[in-house]
């Protein structure tokens, strides 16, 4: 049996979220689909701990608090999360429904979509290395939980930029040895840090390789040996290692969206301000991702967004109905469960 | 001297209060006028302990506990306030700016007007009585703050609703005496308050006074001493009473906002919904008072507003500014001020 429900909403960040809160007081029942293993999107997967001050009525509240109070707001109208799994294609099938596939082989009938997908899925820029698969996860990481997974280890850090310079600083401390490759000896990083790794560089605490890029792995089974690095003239150098973590920032793409034949104005989906649709009708959009003249990227303007769009699509599941609005201080949310 | 600043908020209920904040986050002071003598609207003055569920973040949250948020949010940017006072002409003066003048006689220069007044000025609806003003806050009361100023006094309420009803069967507890005049028998109340009423009415513990209307008050100094009441065949009655409660709802006006030359809709005002920008250039109307197509009359969307006006009042004010927008997460609010 093919699940069947009023709205798929396609990202589970603080406009998802909030829609699905939205879409219940409409009396719509909501499956939510996140590329994320998590709930939150960036708030949660990128800046948790970061305090936001422009929310209304929270003179600063924590992105991971956010989101823990969004999802605790839309708890009551139990929506169906699909997490870790990407919306890989969209199609209309009969009675003005719409397919949709996930990743994992999911399909789910949703009358009305909802994309509050944000930048897109997003992800770390992975370097073009053969085999990487076999080693991601194992011993080559994009992010670092726990600086003591190091203790002891050779690492070899690639990249330019703050993250390859504070770490490469902060793991000298715990690593038994630490190399940082580049590509040129300049770094895009803050100046007091980088006048740091120079000088730990001279300490010989830190191994710089430049000017060398990633050429290849070697190792079994997804355990590293070997980081192979090349020149742009083609000199090569192999440095003995148990980590690479690769840090050349994030990449955000809209992914199988662009496919779907929406209307896009630079990478963002253009829709109607007053309603959030899209040229295509059945198919909104919220947040980051939805575009309109003046358009500010705050998340409040998503929260209203939301609101905006959940009016819209009960107008477009239920035509010609007079819906009865109600303030939420009326009857509160359990009446509309 | 008279002050100038850079926005002049017309309303300190919830929607006025966070355009405080919002501007300013973009630089830019506000001074707040409000008929009421404290912030938070309809919020604080009519409902201040009804849970409000559809604020974004908050699963619950009381009426009074989200102006006073909103307030503390607002406060790094040190709104000045003049509560207690309407706005009673709007004048534009050279160098674009516009001379607001308030009914205590203090006048304000602003360089954009942004009303947030809501239903317009609001307060209860006055029996045409002569005299009335010499009794009120005495021995006449629309609201009522404590029931134990009541006990062992004679108490006239006057109305048919709920509110006339419900202070009927709870004075009834501590007065003396407790007189309703209604004007018809059939009161607009719930069917066991009304059941009720007729109850303690057959006790003789309320005396029902029907089918009268006020037609005068009697006292000195505001001391009451009777109140008169009329059949509309002209017969009279006289009442010795203590305290007058007329409950007959409330009324909500624009008042002089009307004669500014907005376009109005039905008693709401007409902007563009992208910028909230009225007819009028240099004011601005956001929240409920604030209308355009698909507007959802939300407290959600009026926050929305804010920001998008304070975007629109930041791009007059500095007409060709290049303005760095940045995160809240960025810089926090004391980078602003």
């Amino acid at each position: 049996m093919i699940p069947t429900t009023d709205v798929v909403i396609i990202g589970a960040g603080p406009v998802g979220l909030f829609a699905i809160f939205e879409c219940g007081m409409m009396r719509m029942k909501c499956h939510v689909v996140d590329t994320l293993d998590m709930v939150g999107g960036q708030c949660s997967a990128l800046y948790p701990e970061k305090p936001i001050y422009d929310i209304p009525a929270y003179p600063k509240i924590t992105a991971q608090q956010l989101i823990n109070n969004l999802k605790e707001q839309a708890s009551p109208f139990k929506p169906v999360y699909h997490l870790g799994s990407q919306v890989i294609a969209l199609q209309p099938v009969e009675g003005g429904r719409w397919s949709v596939v996930l990743s994992n082989g999911t399909i789910i009938h949703g009358k009305v979509i909802i994309i509050a997908a944000g930048v897109g899925a997003f992800g770390p820029n992975r370097p073009p290395l053969a085999n990487l698969e076999e080693y991601e996860g194992k011993t080559v990481f994009y992010y670092i939980k726990a600086r003591e997974e190091f203790r002891d280890k050779r690492v070899v850090i690639a990249g330019g930029g703050d993250s390859a310079v504070d770490w490469a600083i902060s793991l000298a401390e715990v690593a038994s040895k630490v190399m940082i490759i580049h590509r040129r000896p300049k770094f895009r990083a803050a100046p007091e840090s980088e006048a740091r790794l120079h000088a730990l560089a001279q300490q010989g605490i830190i191994d710089l390789i430049i000017p060398y890029q990633l050429d290849r792995l070697e190792g079994e089974n997804g355990i590293l040996e070997n980081v192979i690095v090349k020149t742009l003239e083609g000199e090569e150098k192999k440095l003995e290692a148990d980590y690479l973590l690769p840090f050349f920032g994030l990449s955000m793409n809209l992914g199988p969206i662009v496919q779907w034949g929406l209307n896009l104005e630079r990478n963002h989906i253009a829709v109607d301000p007053s309603s959030c649709a899209t040229n295509i009708s059945g198919i909104f959009a919220i947040g980051d991702i939805a575009t309109y003249p003046h358009k500010l990227k705050l998340i409040l303007s998503g929260f209203a967004e939301a609101a905006q769009t959940a009016h819209a699509a009960r107008a477009l599941i239920h035509p010609g109905e007079i819906w009865h609005f109600e303030y939420s201080t009326t009857q509160g949310v359990s009446s509309l469960l």
